[in-house]
């Protein structure tokens, strides 16, 4: 991966939740610029603040609104729980033109954690994308990943397969993997993001039926060199 | 596993084709009596002595009718191209009371191998609970395996994710999976199957992108003996 001061930045929307702090503080120690975006500014600046000192000095992260971390962003990562995705993604979606939106959310559906239910467009991704209309490249990713330990600096037993609406932003949002130190695949086109969403479900399933709570998976007979 | 006259009878239906046969041999060598139907009688015999000739002479493996397999077997496993499946199943449908079907087909629409599109039901298995009706209980299970290494006796880096309409129903598929050889995980309920067949999209995908011809998947951070 490329650093220094041709990084992209990162906005990481709903990133006062587990599971985007643990991607912010992966990819702010990338030395990518990241912005942390949530519905209160506030609550945005105390989370940056809480992994400031987890990290070297050096390392650029702010908190601030949703909107503000989208406009100022050439990445924007979708972190926020599935019940308020499409409000998040209405309130953004008149600065996303010409940039990468990264869906994380999921299609759960509580109490039934364990039993796929994908919205009408096929998945949260392809729902996205119909949210934010042309213009606007749409992966999915970090779905499956176990977001605490991101934090602890831990690997990562879990690889991370990527959809989305072309090669390029697929390429693309394969970098931001391999910065957070996983490892990523290209699981072809946005109409896949229904394995990669469902996944969790069955995943949750196997924590439930063999008393774990991090299953995960692997992709065995590739290899990232080949 | 147990083995010995307790054994069930197994029909593979499309038991001719590449799919079929390397299970049909795994478990045949297992002890199980082994029935590969087809829609040519002549072919399930011949493929049968093919069969025949890797295994030792104790095992029980006999050609017949895709009718007569489904009729003499306790579980129905179909291995057919998804372009035959609902004609299969529609043929068989009346003597499958009472039994357990397992799904193998996968429904892949060429030339779009590698993009997800599953039929109205959702899924290939709850295409075929649609058609076989209220009595059959129904499982998804080895559409992500390589077939030609089942016949090696070679080990399968792959293992089998098994959904299906009852955790019976899924534990008695599991027991199948183990007797190839291969690593099984109980991955929920019939309305997962959209993330089992979905996935050998993915795989197909990342086949073509990262250059193999057997890419797979592991489970990690669980295990069997929890």
């Amino acid at each position: 991966m490329e650093k220094g001061p041709l990084l992209l930045t990162i906005a990481v929307l709903g990133g006062t939740g587990k599971e985007g702090k643990g991607l912010a503080y992966r990819w702010a120690k990338a030395g990518y610029k990241v912005l942390i975006g949530s519905r209160s500014s506030e609550r945005a600046v105390t989370t940056a603040s809480e992994i400031m000192e987890l990290l070297e000095g050096s390392s650029s992260l702010v908190g601030t609104s949703n909107l503000e971390a989208a406009q100022l962003a050439e990445i924007v990562v979708v972190t926020v729980p599935y019940s308020a995705h499409r409000e998040t993604l209405e309130s953004v979606k008149d600065v996303l033109k010409g940039k990468l939106l990264i869906e994380g959310a999921l299609p759960l559906l509580p109490p039934k954690m364990t039993k796929v239910q994908m919205p009408a467009a096929g998945s949260a991704a392809q729902e996205a994308k119909e949210i934010v209309g042309e213009g606007v490249e749409v992966c999915a990713a970090f779905q499956n990943t176990s977001y605490e330990l991101l934090l602890t600096d831990e690997d990562v037993e879990c690889d991370v397969l990527v959809t989305g609406t072309s090669k390029d932003a697929r390429t693309e949002a394969l970098r931001l993997v391999e910065a957070a130190g996983l490892t990523g695949w290209d699981a072809g086109p946005i109409e896949n993001s229904v394995v990669v969403e469902g996944l969790t479900s069955v995943l949750i399933h196997i924590n439930k039926q063999y008393g774990t709570t991090h299953a995960g998976i692997r992709i065995t007979g590739a290899s990232h060199n080949s």
